[in-house]
């Protein structure tokens, strides 16, 4: 199936190519971003050089649906809003990588995002693969969900549909290729390297969608208290997650429930009691590992969730929802094993 | 004063080495350790050439104490169980880095720390130095509290002497360095690089006596959830500690009670509100530094304490005990600026 | 065709676990270790946990042989030396990573290693694969080259072969994986993050297969200076070359005669004139990435080569060596995209 | 003595402000930059709470002068060359830490700065404190040396001033605080963590003051090969400097030459014979350790030398010729011992 990414020059972008390169059914037929070039895209990211000799052309809806069926969208803020619904009109199957269609309410997506949101989502299914497949599979139009979304949410999931809990603190971690490839004095290497930044606390605009999933899972759903940091590391992100136990569990309890609750997603390992996943046991495949535990003085669950940032938390689960969408083995292209060390 | 240092080639001996180079008062008279050797310290450790060339001595304690009338104790676990005694004995002032003496009751030393313990403190005062500077100055036997309880400690005072919360959840990231200098696959640099690692979930040896310290601040305070994480950097530890509040209360209120709690503690930095410290602020200096928030959607609140974990979570918490032992002003000897970047 | 890895428990053996798990033509039907185990592998390294659920079994030959055609050795100094000739002997493929059979000459290798060598190399073909592919491809026995002299070999190769230099100065910088899975205290992470340790200078054991190699080329060619420094990162090699010119040239010049010199491997790729490489361009990858120049005011050359040391500097041109030897395309299941960022 | 910093806000000029907290005779009466400021300087440097209340002021020359009798210019390339001179007028002694008044000749400045110079030094002594320590005592306006040019010319120096090189190979690495605060994507974590780069090869704009010093001391020296990385860590510069020795030495003859130079100077430590430096053995301090070796096989010199780049090539060294200019121990103010690790 033909395939255009838009926001090819992102980090994102980069991992959609990475992972097309080796799709048996996806072809990547053009690269788009807003600052187009008239040289390979490989003279900025010489990793492609005897990989990819495309340019970067305009992001130009007409002439992108003439040419693909099927369009990753990995732009910045607000860019979606604008040219998914052309891209929709023309029949194309769109997944957008960014926030501007996850949230239902315009107001919440306001009040979150500080920008100006629209009243309609055109359609838009939250691509949380292992939660949605129905949907997705139905859907010709995707919203990925966000990186610390997915990692929260799949660590949630058990717990919230077994209403085990309802009240959820979040202590998220995240590596610095989540802040994008612009630099910043937050991301410059001094300050970052050896050293740990904890930032949006309790603003993270991912809050909103793992909230509104929540709900659907569990109308007793509770806000949620949510701590994102910047870790020195390129990829990954982990989450530990504490919930007050709404009756005595054991650890085996939950160890099965997590099990049975992802048995049919081979993208979600649940590690043995006492052992906790990290970031780089995931690092550059789709997997998310998780591990929960039960603490009997406290009656606190703690679920550790890891997935590589730009993996499952972006292009590895925009393709695995294109195959689902395509009814494709959700697998199919992005079965990489985790590059260790 | 002479003083000795036991424990002299770990790293918390390293960093007393380091203090007490420029510290006005305390002079170092000798350095051992059981791996004693007849070269200069200097030879295994080249950062300490043309500035100190000491050899490491046998452990005889007799001998320490005709030579000093200080020690310090940064020995593994269960040493200065069996030495400090005899050089109390002997009419020394001890200072215990490890977690011998810091537990009042024997059967919770023996459940955590998973060794024998014993029936006596022999007097020791537990050295958090900001809250127990009247007990330290009396003090012949100092316990230096752990670097994890150190951070925990000094974010919750506040909290639990206020009665704001009673029940705390701490998610604590630290430096390699706390894991001491021995190598191991945990700590082997391919293995912890680029990544992190959770571990002991609610088993750290450190949470008793974070929760001996709030009972005996807050007689209603209730177990801790606990959580370790290692993080790739050398120094530092963060703690992001989570509660419910007893009542509403704002973020405002929030930084004026540990503005006042520690308007005392030139060690003690309370942030603005809206800010957040990080490890490398405090890199190499004895400062600890805390953010506070509320969060009006859940009624939580949340700290985020930072310290060099060697420095005010080790040797430079245990000079400042020295100096409020001897007298001096407690900053003598460890005004060190933070080093950064 | 069936295949087996001894050495599976190693970085090396990890990583051909994970190339091979994506190869059309080689199945893994065992994996050996000193080290056998009832568990399977993923206990020890989760990361492989739902990709693979074999155990570690005994290195023993007979059994080997009975149940795969082809072998790789990625097994620790000295052992290759004892079971490589047995499983020769049973009509085996064996592709050694290890340095037991590379160097021709018995007296060199045991000054270089310092442990007792034999008298016959069995055949074995040095695996250098774009330079020696003819050779490769009839051997049964191929020495893979170590991760340093790969790196070395690629960027010198031009210039020895075209006499423009016969002395070359190498300053090479290895990432920490280079040093193997078991901790020591120079790759404890407080030792080397944030630092870099020059070691064996003029003593690493790659030096002589480079020189052998070299003197191959070009029978002027001198003993090199060879400086090998670990830098805080896992994966990658940077190697700076430093030649005094034959003969005046140009930058263009040099550029071609590199393109020229390796139009025909696209595992290799030359950089445009006033770029250069780094190894995160050639992350999890079996790319060889070169940039040149020439200095008019010394008349010297500059090349900076980068590998990935698990991958073309190990596992990947072992796959690579395989392909040769059984006449597939030599980039048969080892395509992979860097990982950027 | 009261003491201006203009150029705060850098990270030499963060350096100088903590090594002037700790020196007994210099005193910071104000601070200085391009981009004055009415808050304290610690609401953007987090790090100087508690410690420094001070604002960031303009560069207005007279008032500087009305108020401090030494200054440190630590400001971007261009601006010294304007305002020194008329600092100098007003009778203040001056350190420059940019690079603006190291080369005697303009045209040469011109090539290497690619910006416009001046036809005077203005009696601008070239700062290498060990090697022009007359010169630095008599003078009143100082040019601090280049970090790279630190190192490279303090490991230089006993080869050249005894005549066993006159054309070096310097293969220099350095940690990315050396690139200075402003964030680029070259220095953007993403793109510099786990992996190097190198950059201005053969082009680096301290090449021509490290030519300059040879010269003086050899006349015979040639121009040199001159590489530099940006490694992964923050702080430090290694220079691995190769030279074909003129004569058959031994790395004992070696070892005494060096130490005999460095006999009277404290900040310069030999290294046993085998034993190299790593950039964390000096890291936070003043010394510049180094380590030296032949090679009799090629007949080569390797020299090993390690310097903090803020602090031997910047504000240490800066210090350290505020010292020497003022009379005093070149070493008050500036004992630290490095933080290890």
């Amino acid at each position: 199936m033909k395939t255009a990414i838009i926001g090819a020059t992102g980090y994102g972008g980069l991992e959609l190519i990475r992972l097309l390169q080796n799709h048996p059914y996806l072809e990547v037929v053009s690269l788009h971003a807003s600052s187009a070039n008239s040289e390979p895209l490989f003279r900025q990211y010489p990793h492609l050089q005897h990989i990819l000799d495309k340019n970067i052309e305009d992001i130009h809806t007409e002439h992108i649906a003439s040419k693909a069926e099927l369009v990753f969208l990995a732009t910045p803020p607000g860019v979606a809003r604008s040219i998914a619904p052309r891209l929709l009109a023309h029949g194309m199957r769109v997944i957008d990588l960014s926030g501007d269609f996850r949230l239902r309410d315009r107001h919440t997506y306001e009040t979150w995002y500080k920008r100006e949101g629209g009243d309609e989502l055109h359609g838009a299914v939250y691509g949380l693969s292992e939660w949605q497949r129905d949907a997705i599979a139905k859907a010709q139009f995707i919203s990925n969900p966000g990186c610390y979304a997915t990692a929260t949410l799949l660590a949630a999931a058990p717990l919230m549909k077994e209403g085990l809990a309802d009240s959820l603190i979040v202590d998220a971690k995240s590596g610095v290729s989540g802040a994008g490839k612009s630099p910043t004095t937050m991301t410059h290497f001094p300050e970052i390297q050896d050293n740990m930044k904890i930032y949006k606390v309790n603003e993270h605009q991912h809050i909103p969608e793992i909230e509104q999933m929540l709900l659907e899972w569990n109308e007793e759903a509770k806000p949620i208290t949510f701590s994102t940091h910047l870790v020195p590391i390129t990829r990954g992100i982990m989450v530990t997650m504490y919930a007050q136990s709404k009756r005595e569990v054991t650890a085996h309890f939950l160890q099965d429930l997590y099990k049975q609750s992802y048995e049919e997603s081979s993208f979600v390992r649940i590690r043995e009691i006492g052992i906790y996943p990290s970031p780089k046991e995931v690092c550059g495949s789709n997997y998310c590992d998780i591990g929960v535990t039960y603490d009997e003085r406290t009656g606190r669950i703690t679920v550790v969730a890891v997935i590589d940032n730009l993996m499952k938390g972006a292009a590895g689960q925009a393709v695995q929802n294109a195959n689902l969408s395509l009814g494709l083995d959700e697998q199919v292209g992005i079965r990489f094993v985790p590059m260790y060390p």
